[in-house]
C-alpha cells in the first residue's frame, strides 16, 4: 500500500500492545507466520515464576464472554463519523460534540484524536435492573453493509436487547458489554483524568470488579452515595439510594491537580487580597471592596464561595461557630467592642474556656456583629481552606425530571429518570477547569451537556463536552414518539438547545437587571463597544455606578464566552469503499471499475472528518473554507491541516497552498490532474514548504 | 463402632451434601473405593447440557485458595466448647452465650444444637483495610494438641495474621477467611433469618460476590449505607461511609415475616382500641386512657410509636402534614370547632383545595388543636402504616466510643471503632422479635450484646444472645492491657457486665422515680408482693395513682424479665482421646492403657457441654444438677437429657432414673460397674421406660 495513504481506520490496539511488550523486553520479539509476533514462552520465562494459567486458581472475575469483550476491544473499525450540519448550533465556532452512534464505535473512532485528552467522564450506563436493554458486540452478525443513518430496525433489534433478570446471561451480557468500553474510554482520559459512574445495586459489585481491572485498583478514588428518593412504600429495606463510583487513570496525577487547583484558587485569593489590604487604609472601606470583587468572582472561585472578608491574614470567612456541640459549655460575658453591652450567648455555652476566648479576640480572630445582638464567630482563613467532596449527596432524585420538564414545558414527559444537573454540575466543578473536555458516551437525556452548560455560564470557564448516544428509537406508545421525537438523540440534541437558551436568558435576564441599576444610577443609557458597556459621555458617574458596571461587564463577557453551540456526527460505514482497505481481494484488471474509490454518497465534508480522526485531529477544531486557485480547501485550526477533495489538483494549486506551510495536507488519491502531477505537487510542497506532511486518500 | 456411642465430632457435612444428591438423584448413588459415593459422570449426563467445567469460561469471583475454603467448611472437627462458670453471670438460668475461640470451629460445633435456629446474625469482621489480622485456616499446621485455653502465642500468630495490602494474596487470604464462615453460618439461620454484615469498600464488592454464591443472588436483601463520620481533612473524595450488606436464608420468607409482624402489633393496637372505644363513652376519657396504655407499650409496639389516639377507625397519628411543600398552596380559612376562630394557617398555604379538606372535616379525619393557634393535622391509621427501614443512616459513628467510653470509665481507650449500639438496637428491633436469637460471630468489644440487653430493656421482649470472639491478645502497648485486659474476650465479657448492670441501674432509676410520684400521692410505701407493687391496706387510693401503678408494674415486670447474664464457654481440643475416634489405629490389646477414653483434666461439666452439642440441643437449656441414688445427675432442660457420667452406674440407678422417663440419657462407657450392668441398664429402661434414648462416651 502507498506510504502516503492515510489508514482511514481506527488504530490496531493489538499492535499497540505488542509494542508496548516489544519496548520492554525485546528479546521476546520473534517472526511468526503472520509477522512479528512475541514469542510468549520467552516471555514466560521471564516471568516464571510469578505466572498463572491454565486451570491454576487466581483472583479474578470471570464470565463467558470476558475473552470476546478483550478481542472485542481491540478490533479496529472501519467506521467514520460524518457531520450532520442541519442538526448542529454553529457548526463552524463551537467545540462542543454531539455523536450520534454506538458508543463502542465511537470511542474506538475518538481513540487517537482524543487520546489522553479527556479530563473527566461522566456515564450513566443502564443498570442491568432487569428492564434495561444492553448492547450486544457480536461482530460475526455485523457483517456488511448496515446504516445507523438509515435507522434500519433490524439492526437496532441485533444490537440493543433486552436483559431481563431471567436471561442466562444476565450478568454476563452486561459485563461484556462494559467491559471494552471502559477499555476504550480510560485511554481517552488524561494523566490527571477521572471518570464516575452511575450505577445502582445490581451490577456495583461487578462494576468495581470491573474498573479494578481496567483501572487497577490502585486507582479506586471512592463511592459517592446519591441519597435520591425517600421511599414511602417500601417492601422492607427501603433502598433509597445509588451509587457514583469514582476510579482515577492515576489516582496520585488527580491528587496532585486536587492540590494544585486548590492552591491556585487561594493563590488568587490571597493576591487580590493582598491588593486590597495595600490600596486602601480604611479597613471597612477595603472589606467592602473585596466583598465587591469576591461577588463578582465567587462562582470562579469555587469551592471558596464562603470567604469574602478580608484583613492582614487574608482572606476568611465565619463559618465556624463558637457554640458547644451536645451539652453544657462554657458560660461567660463578651463585651462588644462598640456598644459595650454583652454579647448574645450560644444556647449551650461557648466550647472554649474564656482565656481562650480572649485570647482569640487578642490575635484579632474573632468577628463581632453589627452590635451584641448576634453571636460571636471564629475566622477561618482561606489559606486554611480544605477542599472537599463528601461521599454521601443528599439530593431529591425527582429534580432531574423537573429540569427537564420545565424545558420540554409542552410535554409530559420525554425521558424517564435524567440524572439532576445539580448533581453533575457539582462534579464537573469538582474535577475540571477552565478549557477541559468532559466526555459522555451514555447521555441519554444530555444532562451532562446542560449542567455544563450551566456550570460554565456561573463561573466563566471554557469546557466543553463530547456526547455520545446510539439514536434507540422511541416507542411508539410513549409520550415523547407522540410530540415528535423518533429517537433518543432527537430528544438530546434539542435538550441542548433549550437548555442553551434557557440558560442564556437567565443570565441575559439577570444582567439587564442590573444594567437598569446602572441607568438609574448615572442617569442616562450605556453604550456597547467592543462587547463591553460603558458610561455614555457627559454624564455624572458615582463610584458605586462604576464597581456595578463592572459587575455588569464581567456578566457580559461570561455570556458572550459561552459557548452554546454543538457540532453533530453521526456514525456511518467509511467513506471509503471496500477495495480501499484490500485491494488484494479485487481483480487488479478490474480497478478502473473503482477508479474512486470514495462512496459515491460522501461530501467533502465527510471525508474531512474522516481524515481528521485518521490523523488524530479533535473533531472540535475550527474549520474555514477557503478557495485556492478556484479548487474548495479546508482550513482546520489554521495552518494545521489543509484538505482539498476537489479534482484536478496541479502544479499551480501546490505552489498557491504551499505560501501558507501547512503542517498537515490531504488530496483524493483521484484528485490528482494525472500521475506525473502527483509526483511533482509531492515534490514542489517538498520544496517550497518543507515541514508540510502531505497524504492521500 | 458401638452404634450407641455419640461421635462427638461435628457433623460431616460433605456426608450431608451426598445425602442432598442421593435424595434427588438416586440413580447417581454408587460404591467406591472409600464406600457410598456419587456417580459423577452419571449426574453430569442428567445435567448435561447444562454444564460448565474445566477451562470454559463461567460467571464466578474465583481466587487461589477457593477450592481449599470450601473444603475447610465441610471438614468436621472435634473440637469442644468448655464451660467456663467462674467467668459466666448466672451460669444456670441464663439464656445468652459468650463463646471464646476461633469463629469457624465454633461455628461448626454449633451446626447441630443451632440449626436453623438463630434469626439474625450481625458481623462485623476485618475491613481488610491493610491493617487488619485474617484468620488463616490451614488444617496441615493445626495437626497435633494445641489450645486457646493455654494461650499459646505461636498458635495465634499462626492461625491470625497480619494481612498488609502489599501482601500478595491480600483480597485471597481475606476472601478464603470469610467464604467457610458465611457457609456456616447461613445453616443456622431460620427459615426467616437474616444476615448483616458491616463492611467498607475494600471489600464490599468482594463480599457481595461472596454472599450471592453463599445466600444466593435473589436473597439479597439490600445494601445498607451509614453515614458515620464527617471527614474534615479529606485528601479529596471524604469517604464518609460505610456499608451494612443484608442477606435472607430465603428472600420470600423474610417479607412474610415484616409482614406478619406488622400486622401482629396492628392488631394488638386495633384490638386494644376497639376495647377502649367500647367501654368508655367519653371520647376524651377513652383517649386519655388510650394515651395512657400506648405511653406503657410504646416501646414494644415499636415502630408504630407515633400512633397514640384512637377513634372509631381505630389508632391514629398526626403526623401528616397539610402544608403545601415548595410552592404556594390553597388559601382558605377552616373554623375551629371550639374556639370559632380561624385556625392558623400554614406558610404556603394548604395543599388540597377547600372542598377536599371539608369533606376531610365531615369524615373525621380532621385534628384541631386546644384551639386555632395550631395548625390542623390530618389522621393517619395505624392500620396504613407502612414499616420501612431507610437504606441510609445518618449516625455519628463517635457515638459508639462515647457508649463504651461511659463504661469504662476508668480507662481512656479500651477499643477501637465499636459499632454503636443506636445502630444495632435499631436493626435488631426491625429485624427480632420476643425470644429469637441473635448471633455475633466477629463480636468485638460485644457491642451486640450491649444493644440486644438495651433493647430488651426497652420493649420487654425477651431476645437472646450468642457472641463469638477469638481471644486475640491485646498488645502490652496498649491502654487496655495496661487496665488489665489480657484479650479481647476480657473486655468483651466486662463490656456485657458492666452494660447490664448500667441498663437495669437506668431501668430502676426511672422506677424508683415513678414509684416515688405513686407513694406521694397515696402517702405511704408501696409493697412488693410477688414481683409485683401494690398499694398499702387502708389508704386512699386515687385513679390517677392506680393508672400510674400499672405503669410501675409493667417497668417492674420488664426488670424482672431482663436477662443480664451469659453462660461463658471457651473452644478447647476434644474431651476424648484419640483413641475414641480411631480405635483401629491402637493396638487392642494395649486398650487397657486407655481403659479410660476422657483426658484425664476434663470435668463432668466439660463432658456435659461436649454431649449436648453432640446431640443437637442448644447450649442455653437450662441445667439443674441432683442426685439420684448417690450419683450427680445434669437435668438438661426438664427431662430433654439426663447426663450422669460417675462410676458404678448399675442396675438400682437405672430403676430410679426411669422413673423420670427422660428422652435421653448419656454415661461414660467405662462408668458401668461392669459389662453385665451395661447390658441390664440398656435393657431395664427399654422396659421401663420405652421413650428413652441411651447413648454413651
Amino acid at each position: 500500500m502507498d506510504t502516503d495513504k492515510l489508514d482511514m481506520k481506527s488504530p490496531d490496539l493489538v499492535q499497540e500492545n505488542l509494542e508496548k511488550i516489544a519496548a520492554l523486553f525485546p528479546n521476546c520479539v520473534t517472526e511468526g507466520a503472520e509477522g512479528k509476533a512475541i514469542d510468549f514462552d520467552l516471555l514466560k520465562q521471564e516471568l516464571s515464576p510469578a505466572v498463572v494459567e491454565g486451570n491454576k486458581e487466581r483472583y479474578r472475575l470471570e464470565w463467558p464472554g470476558k475473552r470476546e469483550a478483550i478481542v472485542t476491544a481491540n478490533l479496529p473499525t472501519t467506521k467514520t463519523l460524518r457531520p450532520v450540519r442541519e442538526d448542529s448550533v454553529d457548526f463552524d465556532n463551537t467545540e462542543n460534540l454531539y455523536i450520534e452512534g454506538d458508543n463502542l464505535e465511537v470511542l474506538k473512532l475518538l481513540q487517537e484524536s482524543y487520546l489522553g485528552k479527556i479530563k473527566m467522564i461522566y456515564i450513566d450506563p443502564p443498570y442491568n435492573t432487569g428492564k434495561d436493554f444492553v448492547y450486544k458486540d457480536n461482530f460475526t452478525m455485523d457483517k456488511g453493509e448496515w446504516s445507523i443513518v438509515n435507522g434500519n430496525k433490524d439492526e437496532y433489534n441485533q444490537r440493543l436487547v433486552a436483559n431481563p433478570e431471567t436471561a442466562g446471561r444476565y450478568h454476563s451480557d452486561w459485563l461484556s458489554m462494559m467491559y471494552p468500553r471502559l477499555k476504550l474510554a480510560r485511554n481517552l482520559l488524561t494523566k490527571s483524568g477521572v471518570i464516575f459512574i452511575s450505577i445502582d445495586d445490581n451490577e456495583y459489585h461487578n462494576l468495581k470488579k470491573l474498573c479494578d481491572d481496567v483501572y487497577g485498583e490502585r486507582n479506586f478514588v471512592g463511592n459517592i452515595i446519591w441519597k435520591n428518593v425517600t421511599d414511602n412504600n417500601p417492601s422492607n429495606i427501603a433502598t433509597e439510594h445509588e451509587y457514583i463510583l469514582v476510579c482515577a487513570k492515576d489516582k496520585p496525577n488527580l491528587e496532585t491537580f486536587w492540590k494544585s487547583r486548590l492552591s491556585d484558587v487561594k493563590e488568587l485569593l490571597i493576591k487580590k487580597g493582598e491588593e486590597m489590604i495595600s490600596s486602601f487604609d480604611d479597613s471597612d472601606e477595603r472589606q467592602r471592596k473585596y466583598t465587591q470583587w469576591f461577588r463578582n468572582h465567587k462562582s470562579e472561585l469555587w469551592p471558596l464561595e464562603n470567604y469574602k472578608f478580608i484583613d492582614e491574614q487574608g482572606v476568611y470567612s465565619g463559618e465556624r461557630g463558637v457554640h458547644n456541640p451536645g451539652k453544657e459549655g462554657y458560660r461567660y460575658d463578651i463585651i462588644h467592642p462598640e456598644t459595650l453591652k454583652p454579647c448574645k450567648e450560644p444556647l449551650m455555652g461557648y466550647r472554649f474556656p474564656k482565656e481562650t476566648m480572649y485570647q482569640m479576640i487578642k490575635e484579632g480572630r474573632i468577628i463581632f456583629g453589627k452590635d451584641e445582638d448576634k453571636l460571636v464567630e471564629i475566622k477561618v482563613y482561606a489559606k486554611e481552606y480544605k477542599q472537599k467532596l463528601s461521599s454521601v449527596f443528599n439530593l431529591d432524585g425527582r429534580t432531574g425530571a423537573n429540569e427537564l420538564k420545565a424545558l420540554f414545558t409542552e410535554n409530559k414527559k420525554v425521558f424517564t429518570n435524567p440524572k439532576t444537573i445539580k448533581l453533575l454540575s457539582e462534579l464537573f466543578a469538582f474535577v475540571t477547569r477552565q478549557d477541559d473536555i468532559i466526555l459522555d458516551f451514555y447521555s441519554g437525556s444530555s444532562s451532562s451537556a446542560h449542567a455544563l452548560l450551566d456550570l460554565n455560564a456561573k463561573d466563566g470557564a471554557k469546557r466543553r463536552f463530547i456526547l455520545v448516544q446510539l439514536p434507540e428509537e422511541i416507542d411508539e406508545t410513549k409520550e415523547a414518539y407522540k410530540a415528535g421525537y423518533k429517537t433518543i438523540c432527537e430528544i438530546g440534541k434539542e435538550r441542548i438547545r433549550r437548555a442553551a437558551q434557557s440558560i442564556v436568558n437567565g443570565q441575559l435576564s439577570v444582567l439587564n437587571e442590573k444594567k437598569e441599576d446602572v441607568q438609574k444610577g448615572i442617569n442616562g443609557q450605556l453604550l456597547m463597544d467592543n462587547g463591553q458597556w460603558k458610561f455614555p459621555e457627559g454624564v455624572l458617574v458615582y463610584e458605586e455606578a462604576k464597581t456595578l458596571l463592572e459587575e455588569v461587564n464581567h456578566l457580559q463577557l461570561k455570556i458572550n464566552n459561552l459557548d452554546t453551540g454543538f457540532r453533530v456526527y453521526r456514525l456511518d460505514s467509511s467513506n471509503m469503499q471496500d477495495v480501499y482497505y484490500r485491494p488484494q481481494d479485487y481483480d487488479q484488471n478490474n480497478l478502473e471499475l473503482f477508479a474512486d474509490n470514495i462512496k459515491s454518497d460522501r461530501t467533502a465534508d465527510d471525508l474531512l472528518a474522516q481524515v481528521m480522526l485518521d490523523w488524530g485531529l479533535p473533531l472540535s477544531l475550527k474549520i474555514e473554507q477557503v478557495e485556492v486557485s478556484g479548487k474548495k480547501v479546508f482550513k482546520v485550526a489554521e495552518n494545521s491541516l489543509y484538505a482539498c477533495f476537489d479534482r484536478g489538483i496541479d502544479e499551480d494549486f501546490a505552489k498557491a497552498i504551499a505560501q501558507d506551510e501547512p503542517l498537515r495536507i490531504v488530496f483524493r488519491d483521484s484528485g490528482f490532474k494525472n500521475d506525473t502531477a502527483k509526483t511533482n505537487v509531492k515534490q514542489l510542497l517538498k520544496q517550497l514548504s518543507p515541514e508540510t506532511e502531505m497524504k492521500v486518500i
